[in-house]
Formats: structure tokens, sequence, C-alpha cells
């Protein structure tokens, strides 16, 4: 196998269940000492849920007192009219209602199913009232801070990104996408190179963290605890950016205007 | 990092521009004899373009003869007739049309664009007209047949995976899903399972092969060469099933039937 183009993905061992208010950068640093290395060169995908619970997104529905509009979308679709509250307090725009499920633009500009806000995989509070996880307000934001934390501690360069498991148009089953990035380009642009036959490339920018998000989902099974994702490889490493003194603001390449878009 | 919980990819050196008739079998099994190993436990991504070129689907534009049809809508869209006439031929149903595109649903069933008939990286012809490179008839039996060639010179257990990139709605950039699969199964289906509180997981049956088909992707720059990736790890290889005697037809189980899709 060529050792120069090859990638290996690592998921980073004993990240505990987190807590509002965690210290993600301290916990991870904890997981990669246990294995007596740094964090260099590569890009760390770190699942959002546990960015959303570290930086206290998180809502009992106890707490939430559904609107009339909620209620009576909560009939419509069979959902709780808790959750659907939820849903549309983050939502820009409703793309789509369905069976059980409602597909928002959330109002950083994602397309996903219930705008993002999960009941699955949150802790219970303690009155057996269910918790919602809500995205991060920032995600781009989130990254960069996690990666200055880790470089504080002596890791780096590194890139970070946050990930989601989103569901697609068209095609069964999720993958994991990337809401937020930190220290590496979210597309790749070969528009304008060549390829093999000298033809000059027409459409092919990559996503580039939506495959590293994906790649990264292959050891984030949803029973795993395993949260967080080490990705290294010598052309990787040539991709990482230098730091900025501020979030990049880069997912936004990611999103398609709305005018551009065919299926909104 | 956790050896049990990784995963690594690695492109197969020196595959050559590959032409009709071409064993690809063949070529694979002295890419990998050249490193000294067999491709044993892990997942064989290759980029289609090679398939439908070493199957034989591919077409000189000179030898299309453009419908009325076919006519009118490269008119409209700004396409060359004779492109539009083989999207046309490989199109079950036009789903959208926008600047220079048709979003098709093909015969398979896949959703994207131009029917998956590619201009780029195709050869030019010897009298100096374009190429296009059509999808493989049947991607499931392709995989297999490739597994099964494989297995034969001694490689395996193995899975294959087809591969091609797709744009997305919503999203811009493309990811590298997968097309067809022999050997493993297409979702991993977490539903009915409980997560790290006890809920029991709704939706989270994650589509295994496209997470495979967008790392895979990471090495597969257009400009790169690297038309096949060999991909392993300890979970992985635990996905590897039994060989059948037959194409499975598994891909389309990632195929979403129109009545249940929102956007179709």
């Amino acid at each position: 196998m060529s050792e120069s183009n090859s990638i290996r993905l690592s998921s980073l061992p004993g990240i505990p269940s987190i807590q509002p208010g965690d210290d993600l950068a301290a916990l991870i640093d904890a997981s990669t000492r246990s294995s007596q290395r740094y964090l260099a060169g590569g890009v760390l995908a770190v699942c959002q849920k546990i960015i959303s619970k570290a930086e206290g997104r998180v809502v009992s529905l106890t707490d939430v007192t559904p609107s009339e509009q909620a209620r009576r979308l909560a009939k419509e679709l069979d959902k709780d009219p808790r959750h659907v509250e939820l849903v549309l307090s983050e939502t820009k725009r409703i793309v789509r209602k369905g069976p059980e499920v409602l597909i928002c633009e959330t109002h950083q500009g994602f397309v996903c199913a219930n705008a993002g806000v999960d009941l699955s995989n949150a802790p219970t509070s303690s009155s057996g009232a269910p918790i919602a996880v809500l995205l991060p307000k920032d995600c781009d934001a989130s990254a960069f801070d996690l990666k200055r934390s880790l470089e504080k501690l002596g890791h780096g360069p590194l890139a970070v990104i946050i990930t989601d498991t989103f569901g697609r148009p068209w095609r069964e089953g999720l993958v994991d996408v990337a809401l937020g990035v930190a220290g590496i380009s979210p597309i790749v642009d070969w528009r304008g190179e060549q390829d093999l036959s000298g033809r000059t490339l027409q459409v092919t920018a990559m996503a580039l963290v939506d495959q590293l998000a994906a790649a990264a989902g292959l050891l984030m099974g949803k029973d795993a605890g395993t949260p967080a994702v080490w990705i290294e490889g010598p052309r990787l490493a040539q991709q990482i950016t230098n730091t900025p003194d501020k979030p990049s603001g880069g997912i936004s390449q990611l999103i398609r205007p709305a005018d551009k878009d065919l299926f909104r």
C-alpha cells in the first residue's frame, strides 16, 4: 500500500458522558495523554452532541411551554408539542413536513430533520422528563474554541470539525456531515484544474470536511461512546491551515444559497 | 489512540488508465502484489469510472444523434445535445432542471446530476470528440464480479464498493457515495437498540457504505490517479459478510422509494 497516500482514523478513548460546563479540551487532552501522544498535523472530529452538552445547549421538556403553532404542528405530525416548540425556535424556515418529522432550515442555514433538536442520546432529567439537545449556536466558533484550547495545552497544529448525523433526500440511512470547522478549508476546489486526459474539470469541488465527517462517523457508533475521532495522513497534514485569530465562518462555504438551490 | 477502534485507508498504487476490456481484478492484484500483501478483512472502494471504462460503458459523442427532445433541452440548459441524449437514455425521470444541469433519477434509482453521464476525466476519442462515460448497468453485479475475481486470485474475504461523486441539495461541494456493494451490509441499523442513557434509538440507521465511500473519496482526488482505496480496521473486519453466490442487490436498500421521499 502507498504510505504517502494513506489516512488513519482512531477514536479517542475514555471520554466520559459530558455535562454542561465540562472542559472538553481538558477531557480530550487527558484522553490523548493516556496514550502518550499529542494531536498534531491532523483533524479532530467531534460529535456535535458533546459540544452542545458542554455548552449547556440542553433543555428539559418540562421547562417548555408550546405555542399554539407548535401544538397544531405536533398534532398534525404526531410529535411532542414541546419538542416541536424547540424545533420552531431553532428554525428560520420549514422546508418540508412529513410523518413525525419537520425538515427545517436552521438559523445557521443547515437543512436537517427537526432543526437538529434531538431527543435521543440525551440524558433524562431528574424529574424523568426527556431532555432535548440543541445544535451549538455557532459551530465554527465552537470548533475554533476547542482548537485554540487544545493548542494552549500543547497540541497542534490541528484542525477541528464538529459533526452531526443528517438524513438525505433520495437515499436511506444517515451520514455524518460537518457543522463547524476550524483550521482546514471546508471545500477542496479542483475547478479549473485539468483531469488526467487534459480536460478542464467543471464541477469537482469536493466537500472535504463532509468527507472527513463521514469517515469519522465510521467510528462514532451511536452506542459506542466514541464522540471524538482523530484523523491523520501525510496529505491531510498539508491541508491544515495556519491558525487565524478568530473563527473563520468557514462552514458557510458549504451552505448553498436558497436562490441557487433547486430543492427549497 | 485506541487500536481496537481504528480504521486505515490506503490508495492502491500503480493502477494505469483503464481501457474497455481491461481486467480490473488482475490490475488490482498486481498493485497489491507490488507491496507484497493480500486484500483481506476489509473493503475495497473502486471509483465508478474505471469500472465503467473496463465494462465498455463509454460512448464517443460523434456516434450520438440527439433526438428532438434532447435538442430542445440542450438549448434550454446550454448543454451539448449529444450529452443530453445520453443523459435521457439513462434516465427514468427528470427530477429537476437547472442551469447546465439535469437532476435525474436513473433506471437503477439513483438521483444525481446528468444521470451520472460524465464528460470529465474521460479519454478523448481519436477523432478529438469528447467521450462520455455512463454508469455501470448493474453496480452491485460489478462489485460482486470484482470481489469474486479477486477471491479467485487468492484475496479475501473482502467487500467491494463502487463509488461516485454526487452533489447534494442544500450543501455545496461533492461527496462520494456508493453505487454498488458486495460483501458488506449497506446500512448499519441501530433502530431498536438503546443509547447510552437507555432511550431507544428511533432513526439511527447509518448508511455504512456511503460513509465508506466518502472516506475513500479523501484519497481519490480527481487529479491523483488513485481510483482504488483499501479500507481496513478491526471492527470493519467483523462486518464483512460471507460471499453469496450471486450479487445481493444490496444497494437498493439505500434507494428511498419515491412515495416515501419528500423531495421528488
